[in-house]
């Protein structure tokens, strides 16, 4: 029926399937078997069966107002109310269905940029032993921040924030390591831990959270520098695919140290960071490094002004210094045996996502950058027993052709099945979601041929169409979420 | 070229894009631009930049050797040996890139599996607060396999060993959880942290390792049941798709609970339970709960024999011995507020690996279950110098040519650009490392048409063929990726 659509939709949408977190190409046979589900609609994601975010239509909201002191910013309130995230103690945070597939697509996206520029995914235990930070000093120089523990022998251990030590003797354990494996670029995503004295805005600063760590082995401090560009360019593309407005700015070392360093920051009031940029040549930088009194640009001596950012990446060009202490070394052409210079390299992957929907949402209403989305579709069938309700069957079987015809969207829709509800109290409730498409089934459905509505929420337009495919938004969606040069 | 049997390939193999840890789309494009890459080579991956494994031919594996005493099984000798993991602390390994594909994998295929039977993805902190330990009296009975630390506040965590306090306590803080939702499937991948005595075996028992641990939430002691048939007959499923032998196994409840509980078995010498089978009934028990004098099957009075497993997944009933405690509470038809039915399931993720490996291999060389294995292709070019290195630019054609005609295999074919070696060299190390299909290029690769020679290493067999996609083993390959009865 849509066929044709379908199909040019199809050969545009590969970004769409790259990203999917399951693609369900298995489960969509095997879910026919389970008595779980009634005949015919094993196939279809329904809303009344996700166990959160579900029933906002109730009483939750009500009772989160109750407490809103607690909440301090937009995104944790947001996501509290509609169930992505639920406390589980200060700081930590279990993630709901929703949340775990936009973080999961989230680290399918910075998996293709990191391994685009040749990185290597490794995972280094939690359990960090003591004497690999008392090497660096840094057992102390941590001081509260470290979560620290001793195992049923005594030895003792910390859950590690970052993993410089651990990684520099990983790599300094490699006796043959020759300046043609340089640069080496190590990298994972893991949760890392941190004592934050005070942990606050959900996601944003917790105490146990997902960071992709990079760490990378260059045979000379300007390899290394090509190296840290090219991470940071890295960083640029990924900040870009998910539609987030950044800045790049020179920031302190702390206590990771080396010799420079830049914050990715998005900006925004709730921000913890206070940056200084120049509107004429560009030049940004924490206010940590910059003397407040002059306020004048280094670089061309223009007024700066000020503004706030939320963290979301952090590079560090770290020279010797770890290398020196663990010996992390390598061969050179000349057979000699030299010192590796690093860097390293951190995303805050929860944070990322926190801080994505804290800039895009709406006072009431969650946005995600399209990419992250964690269902792409919801359609939402009539209320039962409405002049509307013959429409019901057209409506399933739409869902079955729309994930039939675009298999990149498997997995990808939902039917707002909750028929007790009117279509306008689910619509709301989508609207609060922050689905990037909302197909709905009014009175126009009842036509020949039928029409659907077709709400693009990221645009906040919508159209109606004969076949929800011919809708120009979900086209451009599609024809979006397509990389530019990308083949 | 082979485009026609490229296509026949390609409709056959779709678990293989299914599984694709990184599916490299975009990289493609990106990586052309990195200056890292040599100009025309941007999108081959070779074995000389791999971290690890890498240079099998040096000293490595004789340094290994050395300490042989330490290494007391089979997969943990043979991983050490390759650098699939390294040693970070007791029990405790780094991951190197090749088993984060491998463990990426099979996520990937628990996902599926789990999803197929309606599991919802969640993800709990590690850091689990005493106190809902104290509630159900583990804080003390699981003693010193608990790890335990304070935070700056001196309030107490233990490192989450098993989540079934944790996720009861989050499903009782739901007030609105209807009987519609049920059954409520919740389940997660992440490290778990138990503090064992005497941690050995590599991955097969370590102090951090990855679980994926299953909750199940019913209305009544029946549907909690069928729940339980459903989540074993997935298990079953999973064992089969891996081509692993399996027995579910009666056993003990434990420090967990319930009235009920299986264990998943591989049956190898190595394994630390000890089983009983009957050959006749098919019963199978752990030990601890038989009574190992009499030796008679309670099934059918048959006669019992013998066995040793490794234990890879443990299925428990709990009733409502969590439920009651936190009030996790569902309401009825009727309005009635009744106490939901729980079952736990648990997976050794990175033990499922490391037991594979143990059961699959020979004494010398890994073999990897296929849909697991790291890279699908390593593809050997000829030797620098030798007679046939004017065959080297029709292998690197041929290396394009199979990942631009079968993207399933994009990101999944390897280059062993170590020509300094020769062919037999690197086949020894390509052995070793277990790729499931190796493509050579010796003397015939020169003749018109290049024939090339494809060693299909998990069959131990190999061909002669003028492209190696005409490689009956190759296709049959493709043929046993896909699921049965999957479209």
């Amino acid at each position: 029926m849509y066929q044709g659509i379908m199909e040019g939709l199809l050969t545009r949408c590969r970004t769409l399937s790259a990203l999917a977190t399951c693609s369900l190409r298995h489960s969509r046979c095997i879910v026919r078997k389970c008595y779980h589900c009634a005949p015919g609609r094993g196939q279809r994601l329904v809303v009344s069966r996700m166990f959160q975010p579900q029933n906002l239509r109730e009483d939750q909201v009500l009772s989160l107002e109750g407490r809103a002191s607690d909440l301090t910013c937009k995104s944790q309130r947001l996501m509290l109310q509609v169930g992505l995230i639920l406390p589980a103690s200060p700081g930590c945070y279990h993630l709901m269905p929703y949340t775990v597939r936009a973080v999961e697509k989230l680290v399918r996206v910075i998996d293709q940029e990191m391994q685009a520029i040749g990185g290597q995914k490794i995972n280094m235990p939690s359990l960090s032993p003591a004497e690999l930070w008392r090497a660096t000093g840094r057992w102390d120089l941590m001081g509260r921040e470290l979560l620290r523990l001793k195992d049923r022998h005594g030895k003792e251990y910390c859950l590690g924030p970052t993993h410089e030590e651990a990684v520099t003797a990983l790599v300094a354990s490699q006796k043959k390591l020759s300046y043609k494996q340089l640069p080496l670029l190590l990298y994972q995503v893991t949760r890392k831990f941190r004592d934050e004295p005070r942990p606050r805005f959900g996601l944003l600063r917790g105490r146990e959270f997902y960071m992709k760590d990079m760490y990378t082995f260059d045979s000379s401090s300007e390899a290394a520098q090509e190296t840290y560009s090219l991470v940071c360019d890295a960083y640029c593309r990924l900040f870009d695919r998910l539609g987030l407005r950044w800045m790049k700015a020179r920031a302190d070392v702390g206590s990771i140290g080396g010799t420079m360093s830049h914050e990715f920051q998005l900006p925004v009031d709730i921000g913890e960071d206070r940056l200084v940029v120049c509107p004429s040549c560009h030049f940004s930088a924490n206010t940590e490094i910059v003397d407040l009194s002059q306020k004048i640009c280094p670089d061309c001596q223009g007024p700066l002004t000020e503004t706030k950012g939320i963290e979301v990446g952090h590079t560090f060009y770290l020279g010797t210094k770890y290398s020196s202490i663990f010996n992390a070394h390598f061969t050179n052409a000349h057979g000699e045996s030299l010192l590796a210079e690093m860097g390293c390299y951190g995303l805050g992957v929860t944070r990322i996502l926190a801080a994505a929907i804290e800039v895009l949402s709406t006072e009431d209403c969650i946005r995600w950058p399209s990419l992250l989305a964690p269902y792409q579709v919801c359609i939402i069938p009539p209320k039962k027993g409405s002049k509307e309700a013959a429409a019901t069957e057209i409506v399933e079987r739409l869902y079955d052709d729309v994930t039939e015809a675009l298999p990149q969207l498997r997995g990808e829709v939902l039917l707002d099945d909750r028929t007790h509800l009117t279509i306008g109290n689910r619509l709301k409730d989508a609207n609060k979601l922050g689905y990037p498409f909302v197909i709905i089934a009014s009175k126009r459905a009842l036509e020949d041929p039928a029409h659907f509505e077709v709400w693009s929420q990221n645009t906040e337009s919508r159209a109606s169409c004969p076949s929800p495919l011919r809708s120009p938004e979900l086209q451009s969606r599609a024809a979006e979420s397509q990389e530019p040069g990308c083949c």
